[in-house]
């Protein structure tokens, strides 16, 4: 916990914060408030060790904008720390109060204000698949989602996330156009309501709801495509990466995913084991339909189709992208909590020379995992290599390492939005514009540490 | 005229040759047939010289594949070139006959097959225009088109250019999956009829009708976004590249065209010139309307937005493409027939220093126009900077010099596919396709100079 933390003051506090929200929907229950103040940090066994006791006091599910502005209000009043939660899949502890106070579970808000060919305008507590499903019809999707979908918010993912499945073609959320609006709330005595439009809207990306209660979100679309799952398999992970790189880089062809994951990650792949021969290095595609075709020429010089079939998220159904981004991870730690994983964004201009670099001076105790990106214009890789844990010297060792060589780490395992988000420092922009929606630095306090309240 | 060419051997063949595709409308008017034997070579001086007086002997409008199957069938047996015709809207003598015989006018094989989402299946005469304007209805357009879309056919766009107005986000027609099939007629006695799917298709890109005569083409769509034309003021070149440049590498940007033009270009803009303020240079863009609150936000740093208007392709409307492309040479050859063009690719790791140096290298005779495209997957310029001309000296010293700086010039002021086409020899493939395709070497004969018939 860093001084930026603040703690309760007054024990009536909370008291006095209740019966002003009267009517907010609230849980006190300490067994499910605990339950619910977590999220999926425990990837990182430093994390865990540091977060798994963190709770807040007392969750509140607010059901409009209203409702929000109430207790915003109320909370500033009081001096209570809010943490907002939306599906609570991230990985950096993003979700987890440190200071207790309230948890603002923003489930409720969950409804589409309209959309249009290309905009979506649409509450915050929305799940990214339940917006799909509602925009299919209409031909459209979100541009980019996690491999948590499902469960994952919009807001929770403007929040908390980069990017994920669809950034091989969009990039990620920092890019501009990604985020086209979004309305925040103040937590003051009296909170005002902002709609931030165009750049301004990055001031909430991956800040960890610590630049104001997000109330609304404009999203851009992308043509929704019948997509279809591919798997190649390669006899080498350097030849899943040749493939990954050359669909990656071709314009004319349409995808969502491109994961070249090296052996023997896709021995925990479990149903998808028939498609996966043992010591084979595999490339995970989303392809559309109509590019499928100039796909199979493409990679035929690098491995043979093992599996061929369309996207379905239907009930029941596992579609590919669940064994991607840091799903990838997930399916090994089902079978095996030792490991746990990096989060890395290699430079474009030595791609190759980094990725395998990286990979062959870990071959101890790193495996390679790569998912192909657009960042600021160029085709390169973010990467979630699964990691044999033994101790966090040694984890921030290849940390130095990586970073030496000019790779990027995004570290999952700490908690501060400097150190964990791409940004090495908050943006000044966040900072500053957080002091002027946070003026006593309640949002998630302890999330942004190098942010000093201005009022006390 | 170079060896490969081959002669009418026997004055008679003509009738012979006539006599067996009664049926098939014919045109023998020299005036009519010398008029239809020209394109839009006369943008330089040198082919113009060269090709002006150039002409077919006999113009041949087959209505459907099966009377060009019989067109192909007389012409190969009595030994007639044949040289196929689309809009004729090309600059490199595309569609000259060098050797007099047929001009193969394709105009009439108009039909769209079917669409469906992302591809449409249509037949090569048909107008880009009008293939856009069924396809809008469904939400679906093509991905790219030249300047000339309103003239051009897809057939000839296929085989006689390299990419254009879309060009930006997709590539060039020489990228995967951004000609997804054709179906070619041989010229042989007995005709093959022969589908090219996937990168076999490339055997027919850019061509100019050497590799078999297109009668089929299975082109990728895109979403028909509602465009907006708008022009970016700017008080230097510098400016309107970087905000170019800018736009360009924002993958959450959707985007058609980004065309940073070096003054004095925009004071022949005519009725753009409110648009184009007086010693300002400009970046032409068509822009997504869901993205335009974007661009505005990225590009406000570098310059003024002057204009910001629908794309209007109608009738009597001039939408702001027709001022990028080879439209901006054209639009100052409309005032001033002294200047020409060349065509540039410039080394994607190397963009602003190339583009500068050339520019400042050449200050005195060359004006920069670039235009922001994919190329294997990076963003880099290709351009077609306006040229002062006085001799064909100068021309080649100023193509010896981009070439030793590493910038690839397609020559467009030569005929051969080796010299005017991005490669610099003819693609392997394509050598030997034609060998399969056209044993008596008869279709366009003297464009592909490396290309020794196999037959006499």
């Amino acid at each position: 916990m860093t001084a930026a933390a603040p703690k309760l003051r007054d024990p009536s506090a909370l008291d006095a914060f209740l019966a002003e929200i009267d009517g907010v929907p609230t849980v006190l229950d300490p067994v499910v408030v605990r339950r619910r103040s977590r999220d999926f940090f425990w990837y990182s066994p430093v994390l865990n060790a540091e977060l798994k006791d963190k709770a807040a006091d007392v969750m509140v599910s607010p059901r409009d904008e209203a409702e929000v502005i109430r207790v915003a209000a109320a909370a500033a009043r009081h001096r209570i720390p809010i943490t907002p939660r939306g599906g609570a899949t991230g990985n950096y502890g993003q979700a987890v109060p440190l200071a207790g106070g309230i948890l603002l579970d923003m489930l409720a808000l969950d409804r589409i204000a309209w959309s249009k060919p290309g905009i979506v305008r649409v509450e915050p507590g929305a799940k990214m698949h339940d917006i799909d499903a509602a925009l299919r019809p209409t031909g459209w999707e979100l541009r980019m989602h996690p491999s948590t979908k499902r469960t994952a918010t919009i807001g929770g993912f403007v929040a908390g996330g980069s990017g994920g499945v669809g950034s091989v073609t969009y990039g990620g959320l920092r890019e501009p156009g990604n985020i086209l609006a979004a309305r925040v709330v103040t937590v003051e005595e009296t909170p005002r309501v902002i709609e931030l439009r165009g750049d301004a809207a990055q001031k909430i990306n991956r800040a960890y709801g610590t630049t104001g209660i997000i109330t609304m979100l404009e999203m851009p679309l992308a043509p929704a495509w019948p997509w279809v799952d591919v798997i190649l398999a390669c006899d080498t992970f350097e030849a899943a990466f040749a493939a990954g790189k050359a669909v990656a880089r071709a314009d004319g062809v349409v995808k969502k995913l491109l994961t070249p994951i090296d052996t023997p990650i896709p021995d925990y792949f479990g149903p998808l084991k028939p498609a996966c021969p043992a010591g084979k290095a595999v490339l995970l595609a989303m392809i559309a339909e109509p590019s499928l075709e100039v796909f199979r020429d493409i990679v035929a010089p690098f491995g043979t189709i093992t599996h061929e079939e369309p996207t379905d998220e239907g009930a029941g159904k596992v579609p590919l992208y669940e064994y991607a981004w840091n799903h990838t991870t997930l399916q090994w730690l089902k079978a095996d909590r030792s490991v746990t994983y990096l989060q890395c964004l290699f430079p474009p201009d030595r791609l190759e020379e980094t990725v395998f670099a990286m990979r062959e001076r870990f071959a101890e105790d790193l495996v390679a995992h790569c998912e192909f990106i657009r960042f600021a214009g160029s085709v390169t890789c973010s990467a979630l290599p699964v990691v044999r844990y033994t101790t966090k010297e040694r984890l921030d060792e290849m940390i130095a390492v990586h970073e030496a060589n000019g790779v990027l780490i995004a570290n999952p395992h700490v908690v501060t939005l400097e150190d964990g988000s791409r940004h090495k420092r908050a943006d000044a922009d966040q900072i500053g514009f957080k002091a002027e929606v946070d003026p006593y630095g309640l949002l998630n306090p302890g999330k942004m540490r190098t942010y000093v309240p201005r009022a006390g």
